[in-house]
């Protein structure tokens, strides 16, 4: 079973705090033990497991990137939106975090966030709980 | 058991729809449920999930990417490729989809990619199912 | 179960090869076939699989990355670090390997890395051992 939650993002990007909405869902998957893989079907939005205190640290995340992905290139896309797929690929789309006693294990600084890079929409992050 | 298949990339660098090896895979793997763990067993290559309808996208990445990853750099090691580790470094070599119903379970616009960054090569691409 | 050990870095940036003690830990896990994965519980650092022979390819993924991502830029953060968390970002700090025959299948020149990008200091990755 796949097990799927709405998310609005704000902004052109914008990186979305979904560590409670993940954890909600495994106790309610019924998990103990084992792994919660996470999976962002768009292809303009990424997944990454970062910094979950200084609110900095994601402003600073999307500014490096702009600067890396630069907005003025000569892209044939005709959408405008081709840095947003750029990050998502470098970003990345399926991530993997344990559980143990039907919690989410994380590093104590540690939150999983929804990567939004052509926002604002409403996105669904999906989820798969393995038993192990 | 780990199914592999093997691919061949064009050109220096690369974006290789697998999408449909891989869901063919799954249905001779006899999984129902559960999830997909692709893994590429090459160090100048990477995989990513993204768009699969305009093939401009694979084109503006590919761009992108050699405009971050200079090519011109003092590079240290002698084969020349260190442009293509970094890539594979910076895209991945492990990614996860999710299967239900004998099916791979993909956003509406996306497909997996082989993202060659050291062509033209064949390239193999592994894969285990695990049912959950 | 989670399994876990230690990693000493050294350097502001480092690759570390631990390649080794997960092979380890998945012949004491009793895992002969399935998967290996693998998380970083820290926000600077990453994980990444790559050329596990010549050490310059270590060293120009460094370099590439600290052109791509740069020091000397308004970063907000105050504790100096946001390069290292824009690095873990984009490497990322989950991956998966396949285990076969009790031995973790990898490429003929791969090795997994524990990735540093505000070392020196004592790391730990976790792990968690799937049949399949």
């Amino acid at each position: 079973m796949i097990h799927k939650f709405k998310v609005r993002t704000s902004g052109k990007t914008d990186m979305v705090n979904i560590t409670k909405e993940i954890g909600a869902l495994v106790r309610e998957g019924g998990l103990a033990s084992g792994v919660c893989h996470v999976f962002m079907p768009h292809t303009t939005c990424g997944l990454a497991i970062n910094e979950n205190a200084d609110p900095d640290v994601k402003s600073d995340i999307n500014s490096a990137l702009d600067y890396s992905v630069p907005k003025d290139f000569p892209y044939k896309h005709r959408e405008g939106n081709s840095p947003a797929h750029v990050k998502s690929v470098l970003v990345g789309s399926s991530l993997t975090v344990f559980v143990e006693d039907s919690t989410l294990e994380l590093g104590t600084w540690q939150g999983v966030f929804l990567c939004e890079y052509d926002g604002p929409r409403i996105r669904e992050v999906w989820l798969r709980l393995i038993k192990g």
